[in-house]
């Protein structure tokens, strides 16, 4: 069991990337600034994706602008293709994403090609990228389950961890992206994906869709994993499952780590309040329990 | 890990005695039935508690005489002391449940007397109960938190254990009932009441509060535990933080314990359809990531 996690919040990208809400760029910036001061280190910003298909990631190069880096935390940003890393170049993102799928057909559905073909897209943005000194990091999403396909083999996640690694990807996720996974599910995805990545460079991404995203989180933990991306008051919903919970919240995990004695570096209550700040915002209340247990607290 | 697990649902009592819309006993009765339908084995069907307490809890003996018992599900009820034991008597419960508490201020608060107290007025009626064929079952609250003391050691629950075993309980529940364990601080609550009961008499009653109820799940099952107590469509709310959860729904456990191929005996999609006839009737959604997922799918 790791002694200390590192938490990635993808609030601001994957999960406002889901809102309906126009969330303007100033609102933003002021999550990325209350994610840090929370004590987050990573934190996916924003995506370099055409405003044609993804308009709440419009204003990318604004965010980047805006933000009032720290030396100590990494900023990710989402690069789909070489057009997406070319106009992500001049925010000097630490580390870029690349997003596939271990589903033939949610890659198809999502991303409008193959497998094979997303990777021979990937490939000479990862290679600029390590070029110009970036990192890179790829999400492998449905790495359980498909929305399309339903159960997701391990050798399939295996098999796209494989060309991750062939083309120079340094870490990847091992992404629930419908909240369908068990823990031995789970876990069966990581153990793929380690034959082709050290421990050390394989995050977890668990969707809360099903309840079971904290305790895929420990069944990981119980495999040494400790890097995790989770979504400040669980930003984002589920795309799939209208009214579903997507992403886990933040607030969820580090509760958990907390309560385990595992080191995260971040301050719970200064986290509720980030996602409290967004939830306000967006006029919902957070989709984290955590967080609805705190605020009832503090309200008495 | 075992292979099989029972699942105790005590939505009917633990669950309904919590909410504030009445339910008449022809609503309780179709619960139970429709509980048995999908596969339960064991129901927490009413309390023979003071109506002046818990008015909630009035109509015990027309529920117990209105539901159709079969052979293979075990229906207990709450009995707080021997008169509630002596009106239990006529409804033929097939287990009666004595409620203790790990923390000292819980038991004077809910219970009005001290653990010890609690433990002279349980005695007798242990003793009837055991004398009249009649299984009894000890409620441990507050193993992990308290509202009132915070923390809980292990040594307390122990110490609870060991006076439950001695009058003659037969097995016991540890609860976290305002849901703030994780998952070693549930571990050392069950390590602490094995030392008084075989692992067959132990069971997990884990609350989500904090959305950590799935979670502990597994890290009790890790220890072999194989019986939990749960509420559909996660009853009862949380009395301590107005609007949060309490019991975890009985939905968000049998979809990881399927999942991870353990036999549970029952039907998700009838159960999902429990908790749907139930929150209807009290005009609120199902209090489960399962359920709201499961029912969004059929929605399409």
């Amino acid at each position: 069991m790791p002694s200390r996690v590192k938490l990635i919040d993808v609030g601001p990208r994957d999960g406002l990337q889901n809102e309906k809400t126009p969330v303007p760029a100033a609102v933003k910036i002021e999550l990325v600034q209350r994610l840090q001061d929370a004590g987050l280190k990573e934190i996916e910003v924003t995506s370099f994706v055409s405003p044609k298909w993804v308009p709440q990631m419009g204003d990318n190069a604004e965010v980047m602008a805006g933000i009032q880096r720290r030396a100590d935390v990494l900023y990710s940003v989402l690069t789909p293709n070489m057009k997406g890393f070319e106009s992500a170049l001049a925010s000097r993102p630490d580390e870029i994403v690349v997003f596939g799928a271990a589903s033939e057909a949610f890659s198809q559905k999502n991303i409008n090609c193959s497998i094979a073909e997303s990777i021979e897209r990937f490939a000479p943005v990862v290679e600029a990228a390590l070029a110009a000194g970036i990192k890179v990091r790829g999400a492998m999403s449905c790495t359980v389950g498909c929305p399309y396909e339903g159960e997701i083999a391990p050798e399939k996640v295996g098999e796209l961890a494989r060309l991750m690694k062939q083309i120079g990807v340094q870490r990847v996720d091992v992404a629930d992206t419908i909240g369908v996974g068990t823990p031995r599910k789970v876990q069966a995805a990581i153990e793929a994906t380690l034959k082709h990545f050290h421990i050390d460079h394989v995050s977890g991404h668990f969707h809360d869709t099903y309840g079971q995203a904290v305790s895929n989180t420990l069944a990981a933990l119980e495999m040494g994993v400790w890097n995790y991306q989770s979504s400040v008051a669980g930003l984002g919903g589920c795309p799939y499952a209208k009214g579903a919970t997507g992403n886990v919240s933040t607030e969820d995990v580090v509760y958990m780590l907390q309560g385990m004695g595992i080191d995260t570096g971040i301050d719970l209550d200064k986290l509720v309040d980030a996602g409290k700040f967004i939830s306000d915002f967006l006029e919902r209340k957070p989709n984290s329990r955590v967080s609805t247990a705190v605020l009832n607290k503090r309200a008495g």
